[in-house]
């Protein structure tokens, strides 16, 4: 397909799509006389990614332009290649201070990732240092975490990955689209859990605090 | 104590305290002379809360004084109290379509609600369109979600709530207390759940992509 074409099926404007193939962004269409090039399937793919990673994922171009080596780097494997995409997903990591709350924060950490078989979570995982950080925070505001806290926190986070995340991710079909699922997977479940997290506590609350005797809702029928 | 003394155990400096207290954030000290008051726990207590608020909540002066407010007012309930809070750490709800789309989506929503037993939930409640936002953008992205994708996730959601984040919420306590823990909770459980999640997705998809035969940490021992 022309370039017109390719902007009328991605719905992305024709100056965008030149400006991500002068940025490398998008591989360049196969060059059918001095003027024109033709783009197919894999452009769209590509397009799609690329949107992905700006609406959903709210990258920097400077991180799109590492993912996509990855995706273009066949040597790349595709563990390494989504885990290119999941890192940049993640927060920047705030600087470490090493005190002994830290240290204590940290430990709990790496023996949560252990009793829950995390095995293949890297040592240096940015991740690792993100919920510990969480941790001493909420020691410092008076609500100290035990890894028995946690626990079932990442039980939960390890069945829904487990059984229902890992699974939208296809892995026989082409990188670009591997990749565009995790992050639209990364981001939009997590959103999704937060709301459905808020919704369950607005109701609990509701249930534990709210409902006097005169309230009948309770008593009522469910209607 | 005097505010020098506040200021030393909050940790919160004079010039900020005054600040507070200007704003009507912060009750008045009992005058004792012309030029001096005395502070309590009380006030101790709310400048934990302020803190919460603005530092784990980050929300604007305007969001805080309403929350106080609701604190302040002994009319309101402890429910519609921690309500307050709870939705002016929700993100601002956008504005709905109301497509085709989006009232698909919030059909979804409902009925989810419905089925975990979540009537406590206002109608008119925020999150609800929220989450359907949510679903119309995976949607859109090529990643439809029905009623059955959502659900483990909701009773996930629903379990972590009933069982471990009402409990932390101290209801016989003051006023203060209880919403500073909600906002701690909320915010910062969330946050930790979160890394989990990405803890849990960085570890299955080494699994499921990534070990190669030539890999032996599958293999090997735990350790």
């Amino acid at each position: 397909m022309r370039i017109s074409q390719l902007s009328a099926e991605s719905g992305v404007p024709i100056p965008t799509i030149k400006f991500y193939l002068r940025e490398g962004l998008l591989p360049q269409g196969r060059q059918t006389s001095a003027t024109r090039a033709e783009y197919d399937q894999s452009h769209l793919r590509r397009l799609r990614l690329i949107r992905a990673l700006l609406e959903v994922g709210r990258l920097p171009v400077s991180s799109i332009r590492k993912i996509i080596e990855a995706v273009e780097d066949e040597e790349t494997d595709i563990h390494e290649m989504l885990g290119t995409a999941h890192y940049a997903l993640s927060p920047a990591p705030e600087p470490v201070p090493d005190d002994e709350d830290w240290r204590a924060a940290r430990e709990i950490v790496d023996h949560l990732v252990t009793d829950l078989d995390w095995q293949h979570v890297r040592p240096d995982a940015p991740t690792r240092d993100e919920l510990a950080q969480t941790l001493v925070t909420l020691k410092h505001l008076g609500m100290p975490v035990t890894r028995d806290d946690l626990l079932p926190y990442a039980r939960a986070a390890d069945t829904l990955v487990k059984e229902h995340d890992i699974g939208k991710i296809p892995i026989d079909g082409p990188r670009d689209t591997a990749v565009e699922a995790l992050v639209i997977c990364q981001v939009l479940y997590g959103k999704a859990f937060d709301a459905l997290r808020r919704l369950a506590q607005e109701s609990e609350s509701a249930r534990h605090f709210g409902i006097r005797p005169s309230d009948d809702c309770v008593a009522g029928p469910p209607e």
